[in-house]
């Protein structure tokens, strides 16, 4: 079966998240809102979100179809996928764990969204530039150490599994931080300058899973979009704090 | 077995969610930060977000202990308990499409939460009053109006059970949108003035819910905390808007 995936064409965004597990599994799956054709392109996407798609449309992108199971929400999506991608850890608390881990990358990427667009998304960039800067200066001193701070005492403290948040082997929440490293690396350069040092844990993960033969692949293809300005991590020179 | 619920005491928030479940299931639990004694209050909290619980530290309250599992995020604490209390639907599907709706109220609240703060959750209120002003009217001219959109549709559109918004019967997803009305009520007076009228699917849900006897004891009794301008939803007068 292929897995039918519905995100914003153009951005990485929040369904960069589902398509790494899609691709460190090697799993089929259309990005159908970057396909043309019957049932494929944005319209599609538009047509399941207002309903099209049976009673239970998703309020947003990401999500995923599946034969005649619609799942919205990365979080949700990485929880329905992992294990049948063999991306969960065994046993029920350390996939409750990995759900709880995922669904704090979710809140981060919220506030990182939040550091460019602090009043309103209806509104550009440049008519919130004041607030923004006020928003990105807090994140950076106070958000930003809190989130890794977290993420990199739950690669310490895991008892199973040197270099992984959670079990003993390779989890989409692995594949998340990555991201999240990538990310914030692109947006805040300077704010990051010191992240190997201050997080080795978290540094080692993001490299080590950059050079998974999968991923790497995936990185060099196509497919990866490129970081820009519409999406979830921007890179404002002017947002950018310094190296701590 | 007694569940152990942690979160602040003196906020309703986001515990709120999981302890409106676990009322109206008459599940046994203890509200543990509320409590005095060895293992309970703000401390025993601390002391488990340090880790002091075993590896599976969680980022920030809510979370919940049932024996040896620790589940964190309202979402994901609902999604456990749902099963176990009979409060989930029915069947893989519809059991993903709720907890993408708790998904929804959770980016709702945090959206709601962030029209008093803006800016930084390590500021007063009055220290980002005029950005909370016009986050404020937007949150009330676009995203208030998209989300309680988005929930009385599926509430109308679903085939399963009039009056609930997902599967025949009652689920933990109806009592999180009866809070949702509360709060916002609470919070917007004015601009909420008009939501029987608009919404009208919602506001016969919140009736229902609140008449339900173990809601209506639990609102009635002291363990229902009173909504203050210390939570999510907060009455600030000059950030309310005109009804719609």
């Amino acid at each position: 079966m292929t897995y039918e995936l519905y995100y914003w064409p153009g951005i990485q965004g929040r369904g960069e998240f589902v398509r790494l597990a899609l691709e460190q599994a090697g799993a089929p799956y259309v990005d159908v809102a970057r396909e043309r054709g019957p049932g494929r392109g944005v319209a599609a996407m538009t047509k399941m979100l207002k309903g099209g798609g049976g009673a239970l449309a998703p309020f947003a992108p990401p999500f995923l179809k599946d034969g005649e199971i619609v799942v919205s929400h990365a979080a949700n999506i990485l929880a329905y996928l992992a294990p049948r991608l063999g991306l969960a850890p065994p046993g029920e608390a350390l996939r409750l764990f990995a759900h709880g881990l995922q669904l704090t990358v979710t809140d981060f990427v919220a506030e990182i969204h939040d550091t460019h667009h602090p009043i309103s998304t209806e509104l550009y960039y440049e008519d919130q530039k004041k607030e923004a800067k006020a928003r990105a200066t807090a994140f950076l001193d106070h958000r930003l150490p809190k989130y890794l701070g977290y993420f990199e005492r739950a690669l310490q403290s895991n008892a199973d599994g040197a270099g992984h948040p959670v079990g003993a082997a390779l989890t989409y929440v692995d594949l998340s931080l990555f991201q999240l490293a990538e990310g914030l690396s692109y947006a805040f350069p300077n704010a990051m300058a010191k992240f190997a040092a201050k997080y080795p844990g978290l540094a080692a993960l993001h490299d080590s899973v950059k050079a998974r033969p999968k991923i790497a692949a995936y990185l060099a293809s196509a497919r990866r979009l490129a970081f820009n300005e519409d999406g979830i991590f921007r890179h404002y020179p002017e947002l950018d704090g310094k190296a701590k």
